[in-house]
């Protein structure tokens, strides 16, 4: 697995390689914040025995939070959840045929007893922040960077009303064609 | 696991026991054709170790088609494919809140790779006549109680169509209200 | 708000006192695993503003996790999401007329940046266990608490394999009717 | 905020500048058919507070009709119409994953007590148009407008039918390729 | 046409008899209001050119806004809004079938030109409220009763808490069953 | 077949008994408007080779248009189509988990070089009247019939009109309790 | 209008001309049938009067099937069919953002009494075909060249058949590139 | 029909050349594994006799498993399925306007007696290997290629695990841009 500098303490994992463009949104935010992280690959359907392995080993080894990402009958974040009792975060990745609709569903209608935290169809950006908040819940200085985070997406956004307030509608999206 | 009189050669599992009502259709089915089933829970979330267990043991003791029916994030079927090499059919169980659609996704979309046979929403006589047919491609016997199978299905709507020719719409509906 | 004994630490919110049936699960399997608890009313719609300052308060009281169930425009997991840097659990309530899609998808679908750990449609209980395992995370009190849980799930199952495997389907189903 | 000369009545917003584009098509029916607007992004979920005051603001400046658009889980229309009495029209943006579904079963299923009047989704141009109605509705200067508008549209569609009649499918079909 | 005490402002009007239990919500509310309003029967498939006339008068006569409830193929808010520059209300109704997606989609994805101001399914309240926004947009008096029936709303729901907190969960639900 | 008194010219056909309740409301609707029509079950599925021979048999005894009902994998028109020149009406049929959307996609999604025309979900009556236009086309007195039976659908509306006019929302929904 | 060399006995007409590229394939299909046939622009909402109007004088003008394409909201067919007792065809247009899906619930959900006949998604050469078998349920020339066109369409599959019989799949493909 | 070396024992059938390329997959994944197989085309509806014949002649012909490909209203592989006993594998191709959801809904759901294993979206692979599980459910030799394509499967994964792990994320996604 791919580390950060210090002991990771969320793992991202993914059912194939083909996710990793979009699951590398996890590790950019969690890099950002400053959580240490661990990325690989586990499928659930290839690689069956591994999740399992895995899973418990990423216990033992610190891992707090798993953010799993997998598309089509999106299998992986449900079966981590029930190999482990950490919280388990699934990133629904979009499809060729359904649009991520089945990623969703897959993954969102667990049954009762073996939760997933479910973000937004390809949304590993909000997976990372999830785990963020999660680790934040009982580690302050987690919880204050991620104020400041809130407060730069704030401020962002502020800037960019200003501009619009200033050159207009035109103008604006001259400028951002 | 509830067993037929000879060595079941058809496997009939389900996530949960509320699951039962819907997959007894494959059962007497297969009862009905004459082909030895067993049938049990087998919980992709509950007992992932037992799915594994199950289904290795299950190939060991003669098993040649596994049926699995499943609900909403219905992985059992998926995740029992990624154990075997045997024909594997899925049956989606119909949901409380998204009429089926949930299972029906979570089963059908799987990755290339892993194949999952899906039939009917609930269609867990279809996974039986299916199974019947997976046996009977290399057994005569039972591609020719398929057969006969077959000509009973006409046969009755052949009645059907006499009646109703014979009697009449109203009176048909009058005696089926 | 009604409290647990002890300094409540998950926070159960919901939009409409119609959704209370629904998130009584919650607050039942937080009691059963011993995580204090409060449970109110509060409508990202009709009171806008003490969605805010209820927010703001709950962080200062000490709660670690809030779990909002909404239906239909279910505005209220994101909103507070917006005002907050704890973890939000969405639970989409079952409306009348899409069955529970409108709720699903208004809650999972949030832009980058608002996380929100989408459950089940009609979820409330897999939003307690997640709220439980977001604790566990670091209480390993709570963690132990948990594996138990597993295992009496685990068990759970497995007695009715037991029972169905010595009583057959047929009875099986005759005694579950 | 960006304004046209006179006092604006119409307020356009929403969540991001990458709605930008989609909804300019509010601000150029406005303008063409005269009405003063001004436009400004407002985000429910990054800045939220400014939602609040942007929203009274608004109102005290003489606003009467609030165009929102929003994509994904949409919540700024809905959450705008909890802060005001005005009417609030809601334009479900397209998402890249859902193709707008989300967007607008998000805005248009809102619970009763706090109304959004939903346009098409991207419909822009239907929202300023709508926005026209409402205060033509109390202003018979705008109301002739719209007449206008209508009568422009027809006879537009009417030198279609015209050419179409005098140069045939094939000719037609191959000016406008 | 059933008419209110004084003339009529406000025209609800829907395809057929079958939706006027959901559409008499709007005239609730609009009476509570005190917005004068009448209700009729308009079909735009069994009276085509009643429909036509049926507008044409309505302006006439003064009304300012129309609410059109209709289901399944809900053609009448889309057809009358093309024969009217008044902001018309589109209230999908429920089907049979499609649970109201394809009234929803009927009414609201309507051409550039011709807006539709879409409320929730079934919404008839919420169209009753829109109507009187858009009324109130230049009637003081009339947003004078908004902002009270908004303040009763918010009272009603803190009502609600208050009893909640007093009773706790159980009560509570047993108190509602 | 059940026949009417003449010779039948429209024929109804279901892929099964359970659907005749439904297709049922096609044959009152012709024999209202007087066209001699006859009924018979021919499943797709169960037999086949009887769909051909019906379809080649129902043409040579002079039937003109053919309407056919079927729920889920609803191949029966599709498959009647494929067989004749003449034109078929598609009848889909409610199912139990999909709510009909299975069916209407299934007989309406022909490829290019055999139309089937598909009506409403559950709408044999308007099948029924389409077959009665399609032999109406090139027959005066039917389409009179059809004629007086779009004055007697419109004076059906007045007369409803009237009545709530007369007695007003509150009793009319009282009397139709 | 645009007419063949002779009288023209069906219509087809359009909400926009920018479906005029999709309804083409109607004209084709019957110019080389040899229908005559006029193709114009009819908006539903546009137009409202013209619909009416010209419904009306396409009947006297000897008009015996009206073939209407309309995408989103799409009211052109069933509004035409509510204003003759002609059959009337309709074809759902692809749309920008629900795939066609709120083109076809638009068109195929007609109440009781007003039926349209629905056919494929873009699906206007089943549209013409459709026309054609109506045509021909009293014409036989026609419907013998319905069966030449059945034929010919037979025989092109049977060559691809034997084409790809002789030069195998990687062959064809590559081919067909 | 093109045929492997041997005799074939697979059929892969589909409605028209331009599933070709999808199709091939199927064809690819056999022939790796060693099982001989013959493809061509069947045209449910634009040859519907020759889908008797050859469905009849296969079987005699000594094939075991029939794979059939078809999109939108896609009725071949339920209509082979209810021409023979023999297990019968759908794939559902894509479809240009509903992303293939059409095609699911007519191939999977089939009625009570008639069978077909429905496989991915576009899943000519999985069918592919469907077709080989079935095979080797009696046959050793299959099952242990097919054992070995699986272990295969599972050892490219674990070497792209490996290189994941040597790299990266950054430069993992760098080379495989």
């Amino acid at each position: 697995m791919e580390q950060s500098n210090n002991k990771p303490i969320v793992a991202i994992i993914m059912g194939s390689d083909s996710d990793l463009l979009v699951m590398s949104e996890a590790v950019k935010i969690l890099d950002e914040i400053g959580i240490p992280n661990e990325t690989t690959i586990v499928s659930a359907h290839r690689t069956p025995e591994r999740m399992n392995e895995y899973t418990k080993s990423a216990v033992n080894r610190g891992i707090k939070v798993i953010i799993a990402g997998a598309g089509g009958s999106a299998h992986l974040p449900g079966m981590v959840s029930s190999h482990t009792t950490l919280p388990v975060i699934g990133v629904p990745v979009k499809t060729k045929s359904l649009d991520g609709l089945d990623s969703l569903l897959s993954i969102v209608q667990m049954p009762p007893g073996i939760p997933v935290a479910t973000v937004t169809i390809n949304g590993a950006k909000n997976a990372g922040l999830l785990a963020a908040r999660i680790i934040g819940a009982s580690d302050k200085s987690i919880q204050e960077k991620l104020e400041k985070y809130k407060t730069d997406l704030k401020n962002m956004v502020m800037e960019k009303i200003e501009l619009l307030d200033k050159i207009g509608v035109k103008d604006y999206l001259d400028k951002n064609k």
